[in-house]
């Protein structure tokens, strides 16, 4: 739902045969986000046989016909060229103006026209009559939140290429703007490097078939970008790194019984100087492969038993003088938040950092995950570190029925802090842990339930109301059906006009 | 699990380009069940890169070759002819040899060898020097059940006649055999009648592209009877039949406020005889399009609240010196049992049939669906009905985790009666209601978790330690992803050598 959203009874014609994009000024529109952006939505708007629109189910619809509309002029603030990309500051704000046979669309930058687009194709639709209409229709929208994330864990299980992609259009018409990737984790090393080549080597399920290529890697930022989509790569550690020990076992933490290691491994050792040479490294390969400002540093759930029982560490715990071992890892997340950062690097990162007391750039995006996290957004707010929330859309968790008005219902402002403190707040991200998702079903799990997400992040937060939302859930379902994604039914018996259409 | 089975650690080569079916004597072979099958299964033996079998993997694996095998030689009982049809009483047991370069499968009706040719496929596998391997093995093997069913409901949201055969593909390889389909119910009814087009006409989502016509039916139908599979279909009445009630007003009970009709639609009006009239003309219909000895005819959940407030029917309690509304649901059960009865079928129908006292003939099939149905099975068997459980195996219904152990682990024989009874027990069936259910999903969810009721409703009853199938199932599960099917993963994270391709 648009931030401010006013339609008329008039229609007026769009007919797929003559209607293109045009721009007001040619010059400055010379960039493939565009072109890409014009080619894409055409099929979108015409393609299908849109549902009954909800939007002008609330106008009366179709009562007479004010125009012929033959083109949707697009006017951009400024020129846009091919290094473009979203960021944390992207404005995508956009004004959408329908009126007697004229369409409009026009934004401050590129990222606002992809947005205003994918709003255009949703309020096209099928007269009675058969012929494709728009109402006269006035829209001032912007996204409350500048962060809206889609995390896929691809360590857990595989994904395929073909299926994050497919994500990625599916996210963009949603108007996600974050895919955080979290690319590997224990089970799994998929991250093929360039200069370290044996994680993945050792470290992937399979090397050759379940990994992700430089070029692979390229190819899904690209595909990103054009969408209005940043990608954030996570490479969580110190723990979370079972699979980084296939190849590099040094880097790990043996874990001891008695006076001998028992074959078992931990997180990161940070008692060893060569794991920050290589940190430092690998880091630096990474920050190149993925251009966005961010990187996701994780640093959750660290257990400490392993570095306990461990000479080496006992050894660098006495030298440092430390009286507790959550200060191993604040030393370890404190170098490696250094390195990140001395490449010029944002990071995003769990909360527990910030729980153990790290100190992390002014600009870091601390994550919020656990329960209880109303008050750890007033605690992190309070230092004054960006936020954003995940603990209530862990989408991988399943339950029977219309669990969306769950995620729907979440408020990231419902928490104690003063205004300024609601200001840090830079949004969510829904999460799509990969204990029990792959290619077979990541999609249909997915989808509509994120779309939840997505309007809450969205919208006003004054839109929240489940009655008014769900017939706008429903018939968006059915436009990403209609759409080729396998968005699954989530209210109960029904039907789309044009159903998934299964391979 | 086979009924019974040994392998040796001896293997024979098995080679695609020489590999095929045989026969022992040709002239019995002349029936479309076997060519087909031989031409479906060749590609499903060589057609992939299967797993580390399980079942190796119990012997030790591949340490001499005893022979090569080209061909594998079947035995039937008795001739094949193209009206054969799967029954309640087929015989599906087969043997299985494979040794010294000698492979034999031998049953004694054709819907043995179906079985026996998909356990077969199954325990060829690529050895690790990139050769097809199957190991000498012997296998006897039968279902320790009849009936072995899964029911689809298409009415709560609609399926395409795509992935009903794709179900079917997937429900043989997995030995079941009986497709039990929940066809209609309140909310769409997309039979399209060949007497009475108007149900679909006016009951269907969309008469056009949310029915099943005369010739889709004949071809699931073909479809299910080349792989071992009957299909049942259900008519649900007098409750669940709002949308009969489109196409045919007249036939169910209009609910009264007070004096006058408020406009809403109970059960089938049982006071009216044209009601019975229509009923015996459309199963007449129905029991020509489904050749299968069995019809369901439903019976469950019936409100009497209509009933209560409608004068005609309680004129009709009047006269019929009724105390009850439970009676008049008798009188309607028994009214329609005699109909479909008198057409030659048999019938299966829920529980309620039973619990409300309606006589039904000898060879009724009654399905346990509710809570309780230790004593709801000892009742039924008791009163000497064959019985089928399903209240276990309700797969609509999800939660997070690896819930198949919890379906594996549902014993039908677990209730309080006689061996006598127990004879009685068919078998049982998974159950997918549609609410949340449609093109997107359905395969996913069904699948690998059907598997596990696939397992206690074929092996013997003492295959039932999880640790023991959880490796089985793994495997089967990635089985089944490399044959092109979206089985979900189900036991935390891992991969399978060939993953699902998404279209």
């Amino acid at each position: 739902m648009p931030q401010s959203y006013s339609s008329q009874s008039m229609t007026n014609n769009v007919d797929a045969a003559t209607f293109k994009f045009s721009v007001v000024n040619e010059a400055i529109f010379s960039c493939t986000v565009l072109q890409e952006a014009f080619k894409r939505y055409e099929p979108l708007i015409f393609g299908r046989r849109p549902e009954t629109l909800y939007f002008h189910s609330q106008a009366r619809r179709n009562v007479g016909v004010s125009g012929d509309i033959d083109e949707l002029v697009v006017q951009l603030g400024k020129p846009c060229n091919d290094v473009d990309a979203p960021s944390l500051q992207s404005d995508e704000s956009y004004k959408l103006t329908v009126q007697n046979g004229q369409a409009m669309l026009s934004a401050n930058e590129l990222w606002g026209v992809i947005r205003g687009l994918e709003t255009f194709s949703q309020i096209v639709y099928q007269s009675p009559t058969g012929g494709m209409v728009v109402n006269n229709t006035v829209i001032s929208d912007f996204p409350r939140f500048n962060h809206r994330g889609v995390m896929l864990d691809t360590s857990r299980h595989y994904v395929s290429k073909k299926t994050i992609l497919k994500n990625l259009d599916a996210m963009t018409q949603n108007k996600y703007n974050v895919f955080h990737w979290h690319i590997v984790d224990d089970p799994s090393f998929p991250y093929q490097s360039a200069n370290f080549p044996e994680l993945s080597q050792k470290g992937a399920y399979d090397p050759e078939t379940h990994v992700y290529t430089q070029s692979d890697i390229q190819e899904i930022i690209e595909y990103a970008r054009l969408r209005g989509i940043r990608v954030v790569p996570e490479f969580d550690s110190p723990g979370h790194t079972q699979s980084w020990g296939k190849g590099r076992p040094d880097l790990l933490t043996k874990c001891y019984s008695g006076s001998s290691p028992n074959g078992q491994f931990g997180p990161v050792d940070p008692s060893n100087n060569a794991t920050f040479t290589f940190l430092k490294q690998f880091f630096m390969e990474v920050g190149n492969a993925f251009p966005d400002k961010y990187i996701h540093l994780g640093g959750d759930e660290v257990s400490f038993a392993c570095w306990q029982s461990n000479p080496d560490v006992q050894a660098f715990v006495k030298r440092m003088g430390y009286s507790d071992y959550s200060q191993v890892e604040q030393y370890y997340m404190q170098q490696l938040l250094d390195i990140v950062g001395g490449l010029g690097k944002g990071y995003q990162i769990w909360q527990e950092v910030i729980d153990n007391g790290a100190k992390v750039q002014a600009d870091t995006v601390v994550e919020v995950w656990k329960a209880g996290w109303e008050d750890e957004m007033n605690k992190v707010t309070k230092l004054g570190y960006k936020t954003l929330l995940a603990t209530c859309w862990y989408l991988n968790y399943i339950s029977y029925g219309s669990d969306w008005t769950k995620y729907y219902g979440c408020e990231p402002y419902n928490f104690p802090g003063t205004e300024d403190q609601k200001k840090l707040i830079q949004g969510g991200e829904t999460c799509m842990w990969g204990e029990y998702v792959d290619d077979t079903n990541l999609m249909s799990r997915l989808w509509p339930r994120a779309s939840a997400v997505a309007e809450r992040l969205w919208s006003a937060q004054s839109v929240s109301n489940v009655q008014e939302a769900t017939p706008r859930f429903i018939e968006h379902r059915c436009r990403m059906v209609g759409r080729g994604f396998p968005a699954e039914p989530i209210n109960g018996p029904g039907f789309c006009r044009e159903e998934y259409i299964v391979d």
